[in-house]
């Protein structure tokens, strides 16, 4: 299948077809695939610009490319089926069936459901936790734990911060995140300002080669990127976590994705904006 | 359908499963029903647990749960369609039609195409454009115009920061941010130093009310809440904006995912971990 196109087609952002068209191209292995995305197709006159686009791909490629879609609208999606293409369109697969089921017809109306910037309590929630994470980074700034649903500890560069900002952006949850320091180390004691929010701490933790590479990009030659240094810290930090009964993950093979999601089930955190 | 539940069951994060299903649910208007989501159900034992915890669920609602799942592996996912409910498949649908469009089956195998934190170019790059984001906000820090992919301006709380840190996580794109201010809504021109880069240049803008709701949340009673402030404001950015041609779109009805997606797009900007 070289040389084929896949094209992600949607009413909206895309981001729904881009999700599921990776899950399903990972099922095939060696796949080496184009892809593309075109979002905000809303109008009877974009459709007919997407199946120009498809069409002239297809000539391109000298092999229909494969469309997966998420068009609401049955003109627009009829419209799209007509290009030179393998299409499979997630709501011709699922409306049906889930209308069948809770026996009444959908409303087939693009772009329901999206969070707004403006007056939408699940959008002002995720800035809000934004605004949280940013504020509480590295155990620095406001401090705020009083208010944070989880507070992430670990070494440096175990991903506390991409995983606050992805908890807040994606959840609207507010993570603070401190580092675990060769003080607290030496104490063999979790940083005292954390002590009353026991409960709320959760681990992470790398594999100490791999965290030796992350930190000789970032520092070449240091004591702070030397194989015993990562050693040392790694290690007493498991010993911290171990002692207090933190819930922890070693986040070496895990996407920000997973380790967000893991942390979720784990500590029981409600999903704010998907509730 | 009052009572009903909505269960997301998933072999790794749920979150293209949670995806889907609030786009399909927000195709039948007024529904009330309850989400939770299972992930990681990775083992017989797992699957078992999930039908157990479904049916517990269907006995107390009175009415069979909608499980929307996203399963690979076969024997899993015909555990959980033995459960009392009404189950849809993501992978059930869509992996047979596209094995026949390739002419190949595919692994069956969950985890596969995942990003991981260890060796992982495109994590690297998510976190390289989170750390980049994180040093260019604002107008301030590093100031590197010159690495970055796009350049956000705008007036305060327009949805910079929150939107720089979307395009690094979800797509590994360099989004750095300055504030347009009043200094130079005087003078009528771009800050100096964005004007070699106007061809990285996008903006963000809201609508005056809500953007002095916001603030008003911020600093009630200020100046810099006031009406007439961010009247004028909002007519000078896109002033500016349009004497120096830079493309922008108001964010006042959009999602942060909308934003982020619309930028990419008019930006021609690739999705550096999508591809």
């Amino acid at each position: 299948m070289s040389g084929r196109t896949v094209c992600f087609v949607s009413d909206r952002t895309g981001l729904t077809a881009e999700t599921l068209g990776h899950s399903l191209l990972s099922q095939f292995g060696g796949l080496e695939a184009r892809t593309v995305t075109m979002p905000f197709v809303t109008s009877v006159q974009d459709a007919h610009g997407v199946v120009a686009r498809i069409n002239e791909i297809a000539r391109r490629d000298g092999e229909r490319p494969i469309v997966l879609s998420t068009l609401v609208d049955d003109a627009i999606r009829g419209i799209v089926h007509g290009a030179d293409a393998f299409v499979l369109d997630f709501f011709d697969a699922f409306l049906a069936p889930l209308e069948a089921e809770l026996g009444r017809p959908s409303a087939h109306v693009s772009g329901l459901g999206m969070h707004s910037w403006a007056g939408d309590a699940a959008h002002s929630d995720r800035v809000a936790a934004t605004n949280y994470a940013l504020a509480n980074d590295d155990g620095a700034g406001q401090r705020d734990y009083r208010n944070a649903d989880v507070i992430l500890v670990g070494v440096s560069r175990s991903g506390k911060t991409p995983t606050s900002l992805y908890m807040a952006l994606q959840y609207g949850i507010r993570a603070a995140n401190v580092p675990l320091l060769e003080e607290d180390f030496e104490q063999r004691e979790l940083p005292r300002e954390l002590q009353p929010y026991r409960n709320k701490l959760f681990g992470l933790t790398v594999r100490p080669a791999r965290l030796q590479q992350i930190r000789q990009e970032r520092r070449p030659g240091s004591r702070y990127a030397s194989a015993g240094q990562v050693e040392f810290e790694v290690r007493s930090a498991l010993d911290l976590m171990a002692r207090n009964q933190i819930p922890w993950i070693d986040v070496t093979e895990c996407s920000v994705e997973e380790i967000a999601s893991r942390i979720l089930d784990r500590m029981k955190l409600a999903r704010h904006i998907r509730a």
